[in-house]
């Protein structure tokens, strides 16, 4: 049988977009002789749609779409991904489904067993697991259809208490299917190939697996689709960070495509920043996109992403020094716009300062000049930020680094402020590779903008080696700590200074307030804030 | 038997002071003569410890409290709740637990079968569902122990696909415990009692319930602990909104106390408030507030809840005029100080917003005044509130309405800013309520706050009107899409106008981005912005 894959970048809500996309990719696959396509999870109404599967309203525009494409489907089969109602009084009243589309309508409904629901997933917010196995027939094919998670419980330690292909594969299936929606991490891709192998390996059978491809606020889907032949082999693999549509004949996987080189971690994540800030802005229908350059890494790397994703000339900055900016700030930045072809203005923020200090002289009265003057700056500059975009109609990037964010060193209102967190799930260390990568492709960001001590100078002389450790040291505590939960002893059992772990701990505890109030971070790593890490404000553990 | 109910206020991974609240109610049990003590859902921990729960020694922490209070019962037995170790391979690797602890040790585990997953709640975000149902014996009871949810599934649409009651009913047992972590919202006292009504009625047996008191961030929980006799009669309720420890023999149930009289809507409201101020800042170790008072009714009312909360002589307010401020938003400010004897401070915002206007001229050549220039007015309030409560140490309290959440008409890094949101469950109209309630106590608001028509002043003469619905029309509109969850359609045939109702859901749908920037917001009702609503920001549906 000849199965079309198809790798699309859908829109949540958005069902005229998403049913077009999936119609003209079954004509596209009948016209060149495909018996069946398959589409991601969820495709018809994008992943995660959230709190509006509450909506009747939504579950009917589902349904609506699903007739649909079930219409286009002559001549042809089609599997696509939608929820479905719990026809079980006992329950949650959805399931999670893929829907085989055949002869112009809904031949099956095959339901999702094992509903995710940790670090960014709430599967179970939303629908019931299903307990029914049923194999697919299509033209002499018995099809073991499951959905994302259903064959990804192949640990040591499962989490689930039922497997899915196991309840299957007694009823003798000659293929798999898996349609998905799993999102990029940088080190998804290889986990994702090791389970491919895994369950065809297992079963013997061949599989087809489709994923999402785009971006929806902070996740990132990476597409990455592929084949697996029933020896565990990858025949083929879909593109990464791109849509994709390719024809499979079951009957010839004997074969090996070159697998797509494996990117470095840091390309994968400059691959995912590039597409997560495109569909951010795509999505949002916004084009123009502002930012503060400072002179430092940060806002260089940031600079240099938006205008990839954006186009140049989409990107506009500021450059907005106090009396304590030191003259490279201005220099370096002027020669980054002057290398990518930026528009940029300079405001100098010393007199607003000025202004606001001498309105606020008679309450603090005396008092010495400490983190209320420092923050005070970066609001000023937070301000003119907005102000941009407020008038031009653009959305403001945010740039603040994952270690800032950690440990609260940034300015609510001020620099933590942005439509989008760019590098909220990118360590500092890993924003120098970044930078690395960024120059080996088109050298735009200066060497001084790389080399120089990271400083918010936001007083006389300030280096963020004053308040924080070096960043090596303290991104691997964070490390540990953020994505390998380890606690304080486990982390001083590994050799960290038993101070310098409890200080950097209660640093991040106790600024859980303000990474509340960050803008949506693109994740690229396991274990991201917002989406992925959700602790509580008021605790008290660790700090 | 004699049994204690033991209804406190725990604070999430603060595992000394649990403890030792514990131990107390214990000591204090046992010399009044109780023979068990009841203690809340996860009571050890705080509830709800979100992903700490994912740290190794979170769980050992729980485990060396359940040892320390395990060594407290002696000559006694108590219920505490914690997490335990699920010690099958498969599934989740935790349980939500009640330990029975008598003779100095853990006599028996009984974990939690039904794991809400909505609105507020994740619990299989952590949780494997326990499937084991055993009553406990002692003193000749027969204990059927549940946790919260396990009762609550009674319904015409089960959520569940288990009944844990029916099955320990198999059993014969003589009494229920509940033990429970059930957030308010101002529904939920009646629900609560309706919930044990049906219990003790349909198992015949009396109910032991016993909730949380106080608040963890968003989530406030008021207590109301009670106890049901075999035939559902309600025969006594601990305080809302307070500490509370009581002891009962359930061999003499046949008496029915007057039960709280039941608050209106308003004053649950009001008292919640208080109490979600306070412990916010209790936990979070502050006792000084600061806030904008602007003349308007929002930033009235927070004053006049937060000096309830922390006490008057905590709580100090700026008054932040701009050239488009009305006369009476000054005089009914200081009348209101006055009438409460706030600390205030007027800072006049003209001078520095001309300043920033100068520098923008240059960029904004010839552009017309609009937006831009009305958030830098509320942008400028929000950098001099900040600065006061960095240079004192003080939290600003954000005074955002939920109307004004809902479509977005606020100014992020403005008057959005703070470290919590106290009317951000609160509707506009819901807001003249408590004005009114808070009035009827203590006179404190000027009655010309509440009678004039509101208004942001930003620009000249300025009216909410100008770019909303009137808010009775609004509120009604926003309470049907936000917690009644009706679509276009569905409120269309509810009789309202049609344009009117697509340009609402529109503005509700396009500002997700600005809510997810939103302080955490005190929940009072039963879908709150936050916590309890979960939205995409990309998403397309209904805008």
């Amino acid at each position: 049988m000849k199965i079309a894959l198809a790798q699309l970048n859908y829109h949540i809500g958005n069902f005229e977009s998403n049913t077009e996309k999936i119609i003209s990719a079954i004509d596209k696959a009948k016209a060149e002789g495909a018996e069946l396509v398959v589409f991601a999870e969820l495709s018809v109404c994008g992943y995660p749609p959230r709190d509006f599967l509450e909506f009747k309203s939504f579950i009917e525009e589902c349904g609506k779409s699903i007739t649909e494409i079930a219409a286009a489907c002559k001549g042809i089969a089609a599997i696509v991904g939608a929820p479905s109602s719990n026809p079980n009084i006992h329950g949650k009243n959805l399931f999670n489904s893929a829907y085989f589309l055949a002869e112009g309508k809904v031949e099956k409904i095959i339901s999702k067993a094992l509903l995710p629901t940790y670090d960014v997933f709430d599967e179970y917010r939303y629908f019931e697991p299903s307990r029914k196995f049923e194999v697919v027939e299509y033209k002499g094919e018995r099809i073991a259809l499951t959905i994302c998670e259903d064959i990804w419980d192949i640990e040591q330690d499962p989490m689930y208490v039922v497997n899915p292909m196991d309840e299957l594969a007694k009823q003798k299936p000659t293929l798999m299917v898996n349609i998905a929606a799993s999102p990029f991490d940088y080190n998804h891709a290889d986990e994702r190939r090791k389970v491919m192998r895994y369950n065809a390996e297992k079963y013997k059978l061949p599989l087809f697996y489709v994923n999402h491809v785009g971006a929806q606020t902070e996740l990132i889907f990476d597409g990455g689709s592929m084949v697996a032949d029933n020896s565990g082999k990858i025949v083929e693999e879909l593109n990464y960070f791109k849509d994709d549509f390719r024809i499979f004949d079951t009957g010839k996987l004997n074969f090996e495509k070159k697998l797509h080189k494996t990117d470095s971690k840091i390309e994968r994540i400059h691959d995912a920043l590039v597409l997560g800030i495109r569909d951010y802005f795509g999505k949002m229908g916004f084009s123009k996109a502002i930012l503060g350059l400072s002179g430092g890494i940060d806002s260089a790397v940031v600079l240099a992403l938006a205008s990839r994703a954006l186009g140049k000339e989409n990107v506009s900055v500021l450059l907005l020094p106090s009396q304590f900016s030191s003259d490279h700030s201005i220099s370096d930045s002027e020669e980054m716009c002057k290398r990518l072809g930026t528009k940029y203005h300079i405001i100098g923020i010393k007199e607003i300062f000025s202004v606001i200090d001498n309105k606020l002289k008679p309450i603090f009265a005396g008092m010495p000049f400490n983190v209320a003057e420092e923050n005070i700056q970066a609001r000023i500059r937070g301000i003119l930020l907005m102000a941009m975009t407020n008038k031009f109609g653009s959305i403001l990037l945010n740039t603040t680094n994952k270690s800032e964010a950690a440990v609260g060193y940034g300015t609510l209102y001020g620099d933590m402020n942005g439509g989008l967190s760019i590098l909220g799930d990118v360590y500092k260390t890993q924003v120098y590779e970044l930078a690395n990568h960024i120059n080996n492709l088109d050298n735009c960001i200066p060497e001084n903008i790389i080399t120089k001590a990271p400083s918010a100078e936001l007083r006389e002389n300030q280096k963020d080696s004053d308040s924080l450790p070096e960043y090596s040291i303290l991104d691997e505590i964070l490390f540990d700590y953020i994505e390998k939960r380890l606690g304080p002893k486990e982390l001083i059992a590994k050799g960290y200074d038993e101070k310098l772990v409890m200080r950097i701990l209660k640093m991040v505890n106790t600024s859980e307030y303000k990474r509340h109030q960050l803008p949506p971070v693109l994740r690229v790593s396991p274990k991201a804030f917002g989406v992925g890490r959700r602790m509580p404000i008021v605790g008290k553990y660790l700090s």
